[in-house]
């Protein structure tokens, strides 16, 4: 496998460094939460601009990701888009009844017609996540697959092993985004990752860095969000 | 007075936005602040690149414009600049102890000293805010406005009425910074600002714009989060 010339991280190591984040770090999901969708959204501005077209499909899981994935989307609608949302499980935190009041005051719309809605959009935000898929969303990753449309994946591809890569059975097989946007670090999951790659979560304290053997020094310019990384061969 | 050619809010109105966004908008202070304080990193490096002294003095009052300038203060960090913080009056709300924790996590210093650090920077943030200055403000604001640094005021120059502007007497008679960011919308005193003017807070949904009347679609260019406003002669 080719080397991306970054240290990534494995599964355990990317659920440690959020959990000390937000411990130790004085993080709230809240802010976390924030600056990962504003990087997400500012990487699907850079692969996808309005002028490409303005409609956005933004599914999203009913984790964490889910919710990078609804802050992505409300930062894409004051950037020109027309987002719409597949966000069919809520998750448990409040913060995604927030989020979604914040979308519904935009007039974005949410739909539990994923089908319809693969068809009427411009481009796909995989913001699922999850190694094991369960339904709905085992369907919808099928549907998803099968869409000749851009995709970009927020810190995993759905179904995807963080260590591990593309699973080699079950509906994520031979799913392959065009576009990944890994938070805070990459995971190890990129030597098998093909697209254009960005780095966003621009908050990782060097304490943690150096903790977790990162080296972000230099990646990002200026007030950049994200920073574009070397693609794979 | 020159006019704006934009629609500013008076005092009540600015707390009564923001009071709204907080109500029926679905939004937190952690998303509000972590946004208003970026778009203030983001004009203070448009003002201030780090080549021109990567040194920044962020004044902070104890309330939330305190809050946005040790968020603003974080983010430039990150952008490459030594921030030094003088924060004497921690705000009651929670929020405050986290974000200092950030900021120690980053080695970025707190000092109490603001006589030696307003001398020893290479540009001062006027995150204080509040029309009636009380100790220790009072005397920082007449130090702060007899430093020849280049200045940049968080929403409103501290000690100014936002509605009146500039105060005839006391510790800000006269104190004019050479910058001002504006968030979410002007209030009335940038009638009386003459400095370089940005809007930053990207996040008023147009509901809310409607009810108090603002016009801000078109403002802002791509993803940028602030936007410059023209200057008045």
């Amino acid at each position: 496998m080719a080397s991306l010339g970054i240290k990534t991280l494995g599964a355990q190591e990317a659920i440690e460094l959020d959990k000390e984040l937000m411990g130790s770090g004085g993080y709230s999901l809240d802010q976390l939460m924030e600056l990962a969708g504003l990087s997400a959204a500012h990487a699907i501005y850079k692969v996808h601009p309005p002028s490409n077209g303005e409609r956005i499909l933004v599914l999203c899981g009913p984790g964490n990701n889910g919710g990078d994935g609804l802050v992505a989307a409300r930062h894409l609608w004051y950037y020109g888009y027309k987002p719409t949302i597949y966000f069919p499980k809520k998750g448990k935190n409040e913060i995604f009844e927030r989020l979604s009041t914040q979308m519904q005051k935009l007039g974005i719309p949410f739909t539990e017609d994923y089908e319809t809605a693969l068809k009427e959009t411009d481009h796909i935000v995989d913001a699922i996540f999850g190694t094991t898929i369960r339904p709905p969303f085992d369907a919808v990753i099928t549907a998803m697959k099968s869409s000749p449309l851009p995709k970009t994946s927020i810190d995993v591809p759905s179904s995807w092993d963080i260590e591990h890569g593309p699973p080699s059975e079950g509906p994520g097989k031979d799913f392959a985004p065009d576009n990944l946007i890994s938070l805070m670090a990459p995971k190890h999951l990129v030597k098998y990752f093909k697209g254009r790659h960005f780095l966003g979560g621009r908050f990782c304290p060097p304490y943690l860095e150096e903790k977790y053997g990162l080296d972000l020094k230099g990646l990002y310019k200026g007030v950049d969000q994200i920073a574009e990384l070397p693609r794979l061969e």
